[in-house]
């Protein structure tokens, strides 16, 4: 690579895809754009931006390729019919997707002479190029290395590791995260409405009080890889005196239940095993019965 | 009350009521304390606290009777037999318990000629006068008035209302919110486990995802109570789709799918309902199937 800046291909202008086109065009990168419907290449190319024709012209016109599609399906389905114009290009595929597929199109981008990285964003279309957008890649190390400052345009860049699958296991393991927040959240809601409390009145409270409990993340993972979970915080067995309480004033007041039996059977199983005195810290590797 | 500091007594010493009866020893208030096992009195009584000799004793030594038991039923138990001597008295209940509890006990209080306050601390013991400690109270607003300056020692004094009932609802929605919170991080760190990485390695990343996302807090309690939930963030189709990668992606690595398949269940029934294009918002009115 020279020190100029590479031409860049991006196919896929939903949000996302769109986000990351304006924030490379301001960067003032050589941008070529493509989407199945047309139209929505239009706020682009006003920004400067190329329109490819059709795909063939979009992978033919950028070094580096950035996909941000609805799926890995959709993914799979757009280059296969152009396997043999990938040679020397790098995919960079942001789109949505599993480790496994992450994986399978690597191989697919080697047996054609492409280079893969795959990507997980961790950022709303609104937060890319800002200050705490940030994207996880793996796959390809040497493609990672040349194409750097170019990935830095959209946010963060964090390289973690030549498995492609990796970086949607860091992302998924984040947003698995957020869903238990987000199920946390709504029942906070829900039970503060069903008494007639309005949202807004606990909302910010709930946000501080999430932030606090939020500290013992990093205790809580010094705990699992050292195998210690005693605590003088919040053992098990106190968990499990405190929970029916929590769950008998959800009935109560008609919200359901459903969403945190899981974690009342979990805890009885964990104390029954013996685990009483130890944190919640125990739970994780409870989770998978296989092992 | 006279500007003199009231004789406080506090029964029940757990870390939890140990802690209380310190933070109040410190700002210089002439406590009693009473265990039901006195040898946890000790470390109290050498820093300047009163033994009782029994819960009347306790009883008869405070204008202020702050408790902190294991559970509601046992407050009952322990006051039952003293009906006669509350008179006067006001009762600050801190103990765990339901809304339900919290307005009988008041009720039982009032029938004795005692005032009540019921409380829901949040905050771990550590966290006791401290500055991110506060407490919800609920009840008698006078009696609160009257020893809001004591209760400030212990942290932020936050009265919600007459309704005895009303600071276990506060307490518990923040309770369910951090329980929720807890089945996120749980399973983002058996993910991560499950392939091979440290906990360690994704702790920080994902508390300050869980920190970025808990910003939405806002937004979305504003939704709720305007009852407009469409959204240019993420939709409820969005989550539909994006949801079963992610649990496929859990239980391919051997991790249970169990805690979210009500959250899939839930967003499959709201897009049924002609909700795909709000946002996560609209689930909490969901989740009360009676109303």
């Amino acid at each position: 690579m020279s020190a100029a800046k590479p031409a860049v291909s991006v196919l896929g202008l939903g949000m996302m895809g769109s986000a990351l086109a304006a924030a490379l065009l301001k960067a003032g990168y050589p941008i070529t754009v493509w989407n199945r419907t047309a139209a929505k290449t239009g706020p682009l190319v006003a920004q400067g931006a190329a329109p490819a024709a059709d795909v063939a012209e979009a992978v033919e016109a950028g070094e580096l390729l950035v996909l941000t599609l609805t799926a890995n399906d959709a993914v799979r389905e757009l280059l296969e019919p152009l396997a043999d114009r990938l040679r020397g290009r790098t995919i960079a595929n942001l789109t949505n997707g599993t480790p496994a597929q992450a994986r399978e199109l690597a191989a697919f981008a080697a047996e054609h002479g492409a280079r893969y990285l795959d990507g997980g964003i961790m950022a709303s279309p609104q937060m890319i190029a800002g200050p705490h957008a940030y994207i996880y890649y793996s796959g390809d190390q040497e493609a990672f290395g040349e194409y750097e400052d170019t990935f830095r345009v959209l946010g963060g860049a964090r390289y973690v590791g030549e498995d492609a699958g990796r970086a949607a296991v860091h992302d998924f393991a984040l947003l698995i995260g957020m869903y238990g927040q987000g199920i946390g959240t709504m029942h906070a809601f829900a039970l503060a409405k069903a008494v007639g409390i309005p949202a807004k009145e606990i909302a910010e409270p709930l946000r501080d009080w999430l932030n606090a409990m939020a500290l013992y993340i990093m205790e809580e993972a010094e705990a699992l890889d050292s195998g210690e979970h005693l605590t003088d915080v919040s053992s098990l067995a106190v968990n499990q005196a405190a929970l029916p309480n929590l769950l008998n004033t959800l009935a109560g007041e008609g919200v359901t239940t459903e969403f945190f039996q899981p974690l009342e059977r979990l805890i009885d199983r964990a104390v029954e095993e013996g685990y009483g005195a130890d944190g919640l810290s125990r739970l994780p590797d409870l989770l998978t019965p296989r092992r």
